[in-house]
């Protein structure tokens, strides 16, 4: 399972990226998953001034390594992964799918390996120059009529699948603490039986079901009351509003 | 796997999004990704008109659907998922991490129903009242100190952890024709809207509520209704049951 220093070993580089607002939603998404290594190639300059004011991402893109070539940039990398949207070009290359790769990267971090993921420009995505220094490349499915994504939204893709099964701590933390609240306290059968009589009764007091019981229309309401899965607090709740609503129907109207 | 018809069964509903990259971005991802069917809540107007240039997303964003509120939007959903990045707000709702959600809807998806994955402003995300149409939230994952993902990029997740999945043919078969005898048709938002609404009159009339509508016990009536996950039956059944007790309540009691 990798921690966070296995995530510290990754590095997202962003080569000949045009538009600032790419490289700030990279950003952006590698603050938000927990990916913290931004590494740029040839970045159009002025792009990547202006990129720096990314919302909350602004630590990392101020702490960002700037290379002139793919070489330098995964020189201490010991896994190099290209993205490709694939479709026309001919591939030299061994192509995964981004579920079978994160697997795979995340092996190689445990293993206290330094990782580079490569996501090209806009227009033209990786050139064959840069897929050359990678190991393998990786594709993120998309519908056949439409592949090309977002290169923010790829880039988000891509670390949410990385980080998905980590169990780093803090999710960890966080999923257990989330099931906890998601599992509210059942009500017990006891509780149950309270509602299903109450019911009952403003059923009747209403006119819906007759004075005598019919022990058939009560089971159906039984029942009813089960298929709801209540919770302790909710069956307080329907206790609560179905006593008002019988001890308004029993009382005389003052018209 | 779901099918392409299962995905037309989501609906991915924006709620009062300003900026038109982002619809544009959602519209993207969700094109990428095979999911077609966009709906705006109250956008501002010209945002959503320039969004429409979205690359590759026109013709999506052609057939968006534009509502001027929540319930109709979500009115024929027999389930709504609103996503939220958690974090401060204190919440009164079931909550899931995006990867346990998946197959959740999945599952609604494949059983028939139509589903509906909401996403709120990118300043204050979904209100309590948006909320309160949800059966249940939505949460990526991410990291404690920066927690508030980009409308696009969220989106691009979300729709990419649904379409991932990896069941085979045979267990697809299977499960569908399991699902269809054993699963009583789920209540449509619609549905549940009209017990809500029976069921606020009811209170009133009973004292329980006051008469004049307080906004957060009405959300709370209105989440309550929506964890029953009450079948189109049995809301029929309440239907019934409420309107009789509300008759009661407001006719003269001769004594």
């Amino acid at each position: 399972m990798p921690t966070p220093s296995d995530f510290d070993r990754l590095c997202v580089v962003l080569v000949s990226t045009r538009n600032p607002l790419n490289i700030g939603a990279a950003a952006r998404a590698m603050s938000n998953l927990g990916f913290l290594r931004l590494r740029v190639v040839n970045p159009y300059e002025a792009s990547f001034r202006e990129a720096r004011s990314a919302v909350g991402a602004a630590p990392l893109l101020a702490k960002a390594e700037q290379y002139s070539s793919v070489a330098e940039a995964v020189a201490d990398c010991s896994l190099v992964v290209g993205t490709t949207a694939v479709a026309k070009r001919e591939l030299n290359h061994p192509l995964r799918l981004l579920k079978d790769a994160a697997p795979v990267i995340r092996k190689r971090l445990r293993a206290g390996g330094r990782v580079a993921l490569l996501f090209g420009s806009e227009k033209r995505g990786l050139s064959n120059d840069d897929f050359s220094h990678c190991h393998w490349l990786l594709h993120v499915p998309a519908r056949e009529e439409h592949t090309s994504m977002n290169l923010g939204q790829a880039a988000a893709v891509c670390l949410y699948e990385l980080a998905r099964s980590s169990g780093r701590a803090g999710n960890r933390a966080k999923s257990k603490a989330i099931s906890k609240t998601e599992q509210p306290k059942s009500a017990t059968s006891a509780e149950l039986e309270r509602i299903t009589a109450m019911l009952i009764d403003a059923l009747r007091a209403s006119g819906y079901l007759g004075e005598r019981a019919v022990a058939a229309k009560e089971e159906k309401i039984r029942r009813m009351v089960r298929r709801l899965e209540l919770s302790s607090a909710d069956a307080e709740l329907w206790l609560g509003m179905l006593r008002q609503m019988l001890w308004k129907m029993k009382s005389p109207t003052k018209e």
